[in-house]
C-alpha cells in the first residue's frame, strides 16, 4: 500500500503552495511536512514537488494526488458505515471541478448552493479556459468539469447540459453612437466590440448569422463575465452576452439588443469522473438541475 | 532596423494564436505571414513563435513584441501630425493591461469608459493573478497593471490608488444556520467560508481583527469576484466582500454584514510603463480618476 499519511502531506502542499501552509492546515509542523513528504519522495525513487514559489506538483506528484483524491471519495462514502461524525479540516474532502465563466455567472451558483444543502463536501472551482478542460481531468487536476466542448475524455463520461443562448447588446448611447442608421455591415466595421479572449468568436458567428459578414470593428479584450457586461453597459463596446444575464438589462432600457431574432447558442456539457461515490452524483444532480432550468435543451 | 512589418506579423500570431487568424487580422494570406516571419527568424538566427495551439512567443519574440508595442505607442503620437485618420484594423493600437478581478468588477470599468471616449485605442485586458504582475510588466506582456502589491518594477512608475475596503458577510439563512448564537470563535470553525485562491488571505486577516482568531471553517474555493458574490448570496459560504459591491446588498437585506467594525482595507496600486505617450497618460488619468472616485485615500 501507499504511504497515505505522506500523500496526504504531499497533497496539502500542492493545494496550499508551501510547506508552511500545508503544515498549518494538517496541524504538523512544517518539519513534520517534508519529512512525510521527502520520505515519500526516496521511497518512491522519485520527486514529486517542485520546490518553489509555489509548490508545484511534477507529473507523478499529479498522478498521486488525483489518485488520493479518487481514494477520499470513496472512503467518503464509507464515513456513516464507520459512524464517524464530521472529518476533521484536514481531512474534509473537497472536489476539484473546472467551471466555465459563463455558467459561473449564470446557472453554476444555484448548483453549488443546492449541492453544499446535501453533501459536507468543499467545492474547490477552476475557472476553465474551455480548450483545457479535457486536459485537466486527463491530468487529474479536477474530477469534473462544465466544458462548451464535447470532447470524450477517458474514464469519465459525459452530460449534455443544453445551450446557454447569447445575445448582441450595447448600452443605449453607444447604438445612438454608431448604429444611429441602423446595424449594417459597414457601422459594425467602426464600431468597438468587446470579446473575452482569443478563443471567442461568438461576435463573427453572429455577425455571419445576423449580417452575413465576419467583419467586426477594433476589439477590446474583457476576459471576465461581469466584466464583460460592465464594460457594454459603460459604452466601452458592444458585446455577445449570455440571455440570462442582460434580459432584465434588456426589459429595463439599460441595454439595447442588436439583432432580437439572431441569438447564438452554445452547447455544454458536464463530463465527470466514473467513479461510484456519492458526492460526485449528488454534484452531477444538482448540476443537472440547476442547468436544466436555465439552459435550453 | 528592424524589418517591422515582418515584426508585426510575429506580433499578429503571437495575439491571435494561429498563422490563419493573424493572417485575417492583418488581411493578408497565410503564406505572406509564413514568409515575414520565418525571413526574420532567418536574419535573427532565432526562434520567435513556438509553432503549436496555440502559437506562442519564445522569451525573444515576446521582447520584440513588447518592442512593437512601445514603437507602436510612440507612432500613435504622430498620426495628428502626419495627418493620418484612423488607421487601418492591422493596425489600431491596443493597449495591454493586467487588472485584478476585485477593480474590474468594481471600479475599473468606468476608468475605461472615460479612456474609451478620449482615446481611440483598444485595451487589452488580463485578468491578474497579483504575485504575476511584475513579471508580466518585466516580460512587456503588459504595458501596465493594477495590482494589489507594492513592487518596484525597472522602467515603471507606480501610483498609489487607494484602498479596496471589503465586508466580511452572508445570507440571512447562512447566518441564522451557523451564527444563530454570535459570531464566535467556535461558530467561525463550523461555518464554510469562500476563499477567491490561494494566496487569498482576507477571511484569516479579518478573523484575527474582528475575533483575534486565525482558524476558519471548511473552505470553497471561488476564484471569480461576482461568482464569489453570488455563491455568498445563495448561502454555501460566507466571504469578504468588495464594500462597493454588497452596500446595497446589505442594504436590502440580502446579506448580513458579520462585524460592521472590523473591514479590511488592501491598498492597490498602479505601475505603468515609464514612456512619454498620450495613449498611456490618458489611461493613467482615467484610471487614477475612477480610482478615486471609489477607493479610500
Amino acid at each position: 500500500m501507499l504511504d497515505y499519511p505522506a500523500l496526504a502531506a504531499v497533497a496539502a502542499v500542492v493545494r496550499e503552495g508551501s510547506f508552511e501552509r500545508a503544515a498549518a492546515a494538517l496541524a504538523i509542523t512544517p518539519s513534520a511536512v517534508s519529512q512525510r513528504v521527502r520520505g515519500l519522495e526516496e521511497r518512491l525513487g522519485a520527486i514529486l514537488i517542485v520546490r518553489g514559489q509555489p509548490c508545484e506538483a511534477t507529473e507523478l506528484g499529479r498522478s498521486l494526488c488525483a489518485h488520493l483524491d479518487q481514494v477520499r471519495l470513496l472512503e467518503h462514502d464509507l464515513a456513516p458505515a464507520l459512524g464517524s461524525t464530521a472529518a476533521g479540516a484536514g481531512d474534509r474532502l473537497t472536489l476539484p471541478v473546472a467551471v466555465n465563466a459563463d455558467s459561473l455567472a449564470t446557472w453554476f451558483p444555484a448548483a453549488a448552493a443546492a449541492f453544499g444543502r446535501v453533501a459536507d463536501v468543499s467545492l474547490d472551482l477552476t475557472l476553465d479556459d474551455e480548450a483545457h478542460t479535457a486536459n485537466r481531468l486527463r491530468a487529474g487536476e479536477v474530477m469534473a468539469a462544465v466544458t462548451a466542448e464535447r470532447e470524450p475524455v477517458q474514464g469519465c463520461r459525459t452530460l449534455s447540459l443544453g445551450a446557454l443562448r447569447y445575445a448582441a447588446c450595447a448600452s443605449p448611447e453607444f447604438v445612438a453612437r454608431y448604429f444611429a442608421r441602423g446595424i449594417t455591415p459597414q457601422a459594425l466595421e467602426q464600431a468597438p466590440c468587446l470579446r473575452f479572449d482569443r478563443r471567442d468568436f461568438l461576435q463573427a458567428r453572429w455577425a455571419r448569422a445576423a449580417l452575413g459578414v465576419e467583419r467586426v470593428g477594433p476589439v477590446h479584450w474583457v476576459p471576465s463575465t461581469h466584466g464583460f457586461l460592465d464594460m457594454t453597459l459603460v459604452g466601452l463596446g458592444w458585446g455577445m452576452h449570455p440571455c440570462a444575464m442582460v434580459e432584465d438589462r434588456i426589459a429595463a432600457g439599460h441595454l439595447i439588443e442588436l439583432a432580437p431574432a439572431h441569438r447564438v447558442d452554445v452547447p455544454l456539457y458536464w463530463t465527470v469522473t466514473r467513479l461510484h461515490a456519492a458526492a460526485l452524483n449528488q454534484l452531477t444532480q444538482a448540476v443537472s438541475t440547476a442547468a436544466g432550468e436555465v439552459l435550453g435543451r
